[in-house]
């Protein structure tokens, strides 16, 4: 188990400097952008960050995401 | 108590490389998909996932979920 | 406070090997089955679980259930 | 600030063998009962409990509460 | 970074003693009176405790709040 | 990843003194105002507070808001 318990924040870790899709629990809405940096919580700071919801996209540009708010984290193709 | 400490994490991990179906709390989808990796907060990395909610199926690919919005996950039959 | 410190958790210890009733949060959902094993976040290991919702009941096995998404846990009468 | 970090988990704890009434977030419910035990996440032990909602009353009886689930605790008079 | 990390704590600490307004989330709820004590995790005990909602006011007393379903937190004027 | 982990949260920290735009979960409003400090939950302790929703903007002040129920953090331009 112990490569077990470093995997998925390492997945997370190899998507840095990459587009990435982060859909938000509850709320109907996506942030996609570039991965500038994250931590263990998988809170991200993400740039060129554009926010889709049913309504649309808003631009956001910088932001920081709080990790225990985020469902999933893929990259972006 | 001891063994009960660490049996559902365990029962978790003796899932990775199976496929899985994870339900999400609080938003009438879930995730099926083989499990990568998993950690301690049951954070998973799965691959080849499909979300399927009300509305259809749609393929993810690779993905990790956050293990706090996870409602529950068992082997997928 | 010493004994109160590990009492609730404890509490469900006890209930390991029994039939339980485990409601969950926002879901108007509950699941029953048998406690397998627990942790200290109150995850959750059961078996032969059946789920119940206004919709009926559906049979999910074996589960693992995140802690805290747990509202509460009682012994199955 | 001493003081102040250990206060609001030592007011639940005075409350321990008294009949207390637990307020869930998100839910339009609370609980009523003996309050048995409590730990520092504010997970609770109760007793000869009384679920309350808008469609009446339920008895409970023995049940343990997730603390993250609790919004506030109060003595019941 | 070192002052940065106490400061929140250490302002809600700043207003024991005095009236504050406790909003919660996803409630449409608040709740007012006299911060007796809190702690870390913003866990507050509160006095002379008035909830106040859409319905009304509603006289609670003493009560403990858990801190993790608090939004905000502000000295009530 | 020694980097990574320590990023979003100095992104944040490099925001103190500095108008931002805090967007709170499930809520549909956000707060705009100084940052006054930050910590390493992400508890924010904002001056000249003005909270937006659907229905208009309200004049809050000083307030400390609850890192958990924030999903993100960006500066306002």
């Amino acid at each position: 188990m112990v490569s077990g318990i470093v995997l998925p924040i390492k997945k997370v870790n190899s998507l840095v400097d990459q587009n990435i899709s982060v859909e938000i629990k509850d709320e109907g809405c996506k942030f996609e952008g570039r991965l500038a940096a994250m931590d263990e919580y998988l809170n991200l700071h993400m740039e060129n960050t554009v926010e889709i919801t049913a309504n649309g996209r808003r631009e956001l540009g910088d932001v920081v995401i709080r990790g225990n708010n985020i469902l999933s984290i893929a990259p972006l193709n």
